[in-house]
């Protein structure tokens, strides 16, 4: 049937309709009314981290790398030497887009299915003192795991570091509070766990440090101290904004407040979780990463043992049934992904370990169970 | 009545209801069926200037700024030299961009009423051999002025020197033929005159340059190689696209091509411009430029000289009646901008032109003839 499958990945991922009707409209936008929009969804970003006195956000145009490159070049100073500690891809690109603009970069390798240890990170800052940041993927997208922002905002404050946070598939469903967490940057976009589509990234910037970021960064387009004050000036946003993503992300918004915010969505994100990890592992299935350092936002499985396995097949067997796996991005183990984030519940969840249960069964593959 | 409003600015624009229901769908960007819709645009892009054999198209997130300023970074090398003649605002910004990430730029002042003079270019480039590169603006939407691509690109082809063409707003519009004129890149968007939802652009870049663009960019985000390589090899965005933008635009290409292409657009267009332009003169306003050197995309008027006029109220009044104006973007004249692209027709305009007439009334200003 022609009907629209639901997206198993990371972003973009599935959004309400509600949510895509919202783009139904063209807007001006240089006109008050857009700049109103864009108003009302700064304000409340700024409320979903308690960033108010303390933040400003930035939206920018583009994907979430996109601001995370704009964040770097935007806040850190020409000559910042940045630690990277690095337990997946997404740590990678990051280190790599800053070494790219002609930042010092050093990174901390760590085992991808670990999280980051915050006695690790200090120790590297003792050892050198000519580190001046430190680059931290809050969920690291590339396993699941969730890194310790807490601790390492805590240690990067009591080192006099600057913190960047790219916070892409945690913003919204994971707790951060910008009173207790100090940070100078935070990224998030508006295709993840807010659940509007892709197309614009969001940067908080602490005010202690923005007023020193002018100049920092060599590119026009990623300036968002540029983006920030014209935008403050004028209402508008630098460039022609996509006006269809903002208005579908302010809607989004709204149904996020209406579902209870933060901890409304962590909950239906666990709840999630739980319904496709329990029918995934009475199918065989084992989880890769261990359940205390499991974020609930995206789960990588181990691929079945079974010789009749292909990623491929089991991909297109899914889709079939409505449901849209994710691939595997680890190098040394066969995996395959599954998003628990976007407009879905517990009954989707289910329903995508019973198209997950048929597709094995027309591979004649009787266990999920990897090889030993 | 809450009815949408026509905008007669240079993108946004007004779209089809058919281009925006595109949008009531979410996509799996990793997925094979958006990889259909991907190659199927840059295709059809290509068809459009005659690229098939000598350019590949390269799309990117973000705003039309965001594509100019990742050609220049991916086309010219970081020893570049490049002369950037100015005759508006446009120009000055790319002009800008190419400061900031690093290369040498030669600003070319030209009157913002004139085109740029081909003879003027070639004088720069003869009296400086450093020069390696021109960037050209084809409709300067400052002021709505064209430039003359085809001459500017055959004496770049004579004297060796590479070209990056902003065809923002003249791209779908004007005649562009990449068989007879010769350019490194040329840019344009996705929200302009193939009239898609703004949220992307796209760079078409020249087969016999493209290997030596490895390396170029100071960016990750904006390195187009990269981008090319990736897509290239996988079907794929490097990072997330903007699904819904991108299905957006396919549909808008598909009415683009039932319309009859470029000719039949740029026919629409000259009948807009001409509705807009014997209005307008009919209540006593002056276009800003010549008639010869206009480009029928956006139409640059003088403000009334009556000393009623104010531009805030003439806009609330025309948008009161449906129609979004736009600002003047001249330093030292009055004006206002109309728009006559996007998914409307000479009716709209006529109606336009009714809603400014009824406006100065409601001012109290007899006709629209600016001050002597």
């Amino acid at each position: 049937m022609d009907r629209d499958r639901i997206l198993l990945t990371p972003g973009p991922l599935t959004t309400t309709l509600r949510t895509k009707l919202a783009m139904l409209r063209d807007w001006g936008s240089w006109d008050a009314d857009f700049n109103a929009v864009t108003a009302r969804v700064r304000q409340r970003l700024l409320e979903i981290v308690h960033g108010q006195d303390s933040h400003v956000v930035v939206p920018l145009q583009g994907s979430g790398t996109f601001s995370v490159e704009a964040a770097v070049a935007t806040v850190t100073p020409r000559d910042a030497h940045i630690l990277v500690p690095d337990n997946g891809a997404y740590c990678k690109r990051a280190g790599k887009l800053s070494q790219m603009m002609g930042r010092r970069v050093t990174l901390l390798p760590v085992a991808e299915d670990e999280p980051i240890s915050a006695a690790a990170v200090e120790a590297c800052l003792t050892a050198d003192p000519s580190l001046t940041h430190v680059i931290l993927i809050h969920c690291e997208t590339g396993t699941g795991v969730e890194n310790p922002l807490k601790d390492i905002a805590a240690l990067c404050e009591r080192h006099g570091k600057g913190l960047i946070v790219d916070a892409m598939s945690s913003f919204a469903a994971l707790p951060i509070d910008a009173r207790s967490t100090r940070f100078d940057a935070l990224i998030a976009a508006s295709g993840k766990c807010l659940e509007g589509v892709p197309g614009m990234g969001f940067v908080f910037i602490r005010k202690a440090v923005l007023d020193g970021c002018a100049g920092h960064s060599h590119s026009l387009a990623m300036d968002l101290h540029d983006q920030w004050a014209y935008m403050e000036k004028t209402g508008q946003w630098r460039f022609t904004p996509p006006t269809h993503v903002v208005a579908a992300l302010d809607e989004a918004i709204t149904q996020f407040v209406e579902e209870g915010g933060q901890p409304a969505r962590l909950a239906r994100y666990q709840a999630n979780g739980r319904a496709l990890v329990d029918g995934m592992a009475a199918l065989g299935f084992k989880v890769f990463l261990r359940p205390q350092v499991q974020a609930p936002i995206i789960y990588t499985f181990h691929a079945p043992g079974h010789a009749a396995y292909d990623f491929k097949r089991f991909y297109a067997g899914a889709k079939a049934r409505g449901f849209m796996l994710y691939p595997g991005k680890l190098t040394q183990v066969e995996t395959f992904r599954v998003g628990c984030i976007g407009a879905i519940g517990p009954n989707e969840m289910r329903q995508a370990v019973l198209a997950v249960s048929e597709t094995l069964g027309e591979m004649g593959i009787a266990s999920g169970a990897p090889a030993l």
